[in-house]
């Protein structure tokens, strides 16, 4: 039977053995529901840096530079990890180079896997199916808030545990508990959201309009993977 | 307004800064369960140590000498973290020295706290009474299953959260979770942990009778805390 098993931090990935398993990576706020939106609009492809000075390098070089830290878009950079800066208009035809304070730490995270896929409500249901097809143990990789747990990423991970378990993956403790926290927070999740610190972080950046709209489920179909360290659109007719 | 935290995994540990609070150690299969109720009946101390070398070293100096590694007893050691192995005919007026798997493992993360002790399931409104009492920030940390997140010490954390965020403590979003998912667990906890991994393991181990003793709430009102590198009775009168 395959298994479904939840990582609550990068920092903890050392302990998991990824190899063959397909994980899936999760910033709910904002940097892979951004990705995700992005990819479906358009973009060619979104090269995943860790540090500032990296995405930096690339100025000149034809690409789109977004940094963002601590919720902010760094000082003199075109934009940060809005999901409003990855419209059609902005990034059709754009290569994209992205820097954040966790999703893109998650993504370097990582070491060898069968395939990294970027997950975020905007595409649940596709990736869901994607992983299904695949028939392989996935990793639910949540990249939290500086190496800790976080709300909006494990309401996620809850999502996905849940079709994969009623498709008869066998989860782990943590994709039970993300699955328990996801049915009781479902009905209303921004309500659930609102005693969380990272959402009162937020509250504080004046991102209202991007907290809702990173919570809007199955607005897409895109499944981003990353190939070569981009992350490009799943072309899913040569699957 | 004071703050309660949870902490999933030892390994995570150096994120946080544990000065001025009090942090409760959490195993509750079976490390932390066993000394609360060892220390209920009459145990002098505990010493927890990291190796089963360090355990062995203890021999011939007077002390019952505990191992447990993956869940059973150390081959040539008196006993493992059994809660049966600490009833008062066999511990009361002796000194123990424990290794466990997990639970002294989380215990020797530790630096600078303002005070340790030993939280289960036993002894939980004890334990709660005494945190609102001292007005403190309080950290809870699950020793997890070799340094992963587990089920059965983060219902337990959710358990405090739950007590601590009535009486006004602000929750990190790993206290959230874990208050969400003791509320869904709380009717009925045997049936809801029988889908882990972890229990599943304990059962192949023929131990559900010392399961279904660790889930018992508020038999016990002794909070062991660790004083110079022992686990000894706070005694409450003199706080």
């Amino acid at each position: 039977m395959k298994q479904i098993e939840v990582c609550h931090s990068p920092a903890l990935i050392p302990l998991y053995n990824t190899e063959g398993k397909i994980v899936v990576v999760i910033d709910i706020f904002r940097a892979t529901s951004s990705i995700c939106y992005g990819i479906e609009n358009g973009a060619l492809e979104i090269i995943p840096v860790a540090t500032v000075a990296e995405c930096a390098a690339y100025e000149g070089k034809g690409y789109l530079l977004a940094a963002e830290r601590n919720g902010e878009v760094v000082e003199g950079f075109n934009f940060g990890n809005s999901p409003f800066s990855y419209t059609p208009e902005k990034v059709n035809g754009q290569k994209i180079v992205l820097t954040t304070t966790n999703g893109t730490h998650a993504i370097k995270s990582l070491q060898a896997t069968k395939e990294i896929i970027i997950g975020s409500f905007l595409n649940l249901t596709a990736i869901c199916n994607y992983l299904i097809a695949q028939n392989t143990d996935v990793l639910l990789l949540c990249s939290g808030w500086k190496d800790k747990f976080n709300l909006e990423d494990t309401l996620y991970a809850g999502a996905v545990a849940q079709q994969l378990i009623e498709a008869g993956y066998t989860p782990d403790d943590a994709a039970i508990g993300a699955e328990t926290m996801y049915t009781v927070a479902r009905p209303n999740m921004r309500e659930y959201l609102k005693r969380s610190s990272h959402t009162i972080r937020l509250q504080e950046l004046n991102i209202e309009d991007d907290i809702q709209f990173c919570l809007k489920t199955d607005i897409i179909s895109t499944i981003p993977v990353i190939v070569d360290g981009k992350i490009v659109k799943k072309d899913l007719k040569i699957v």
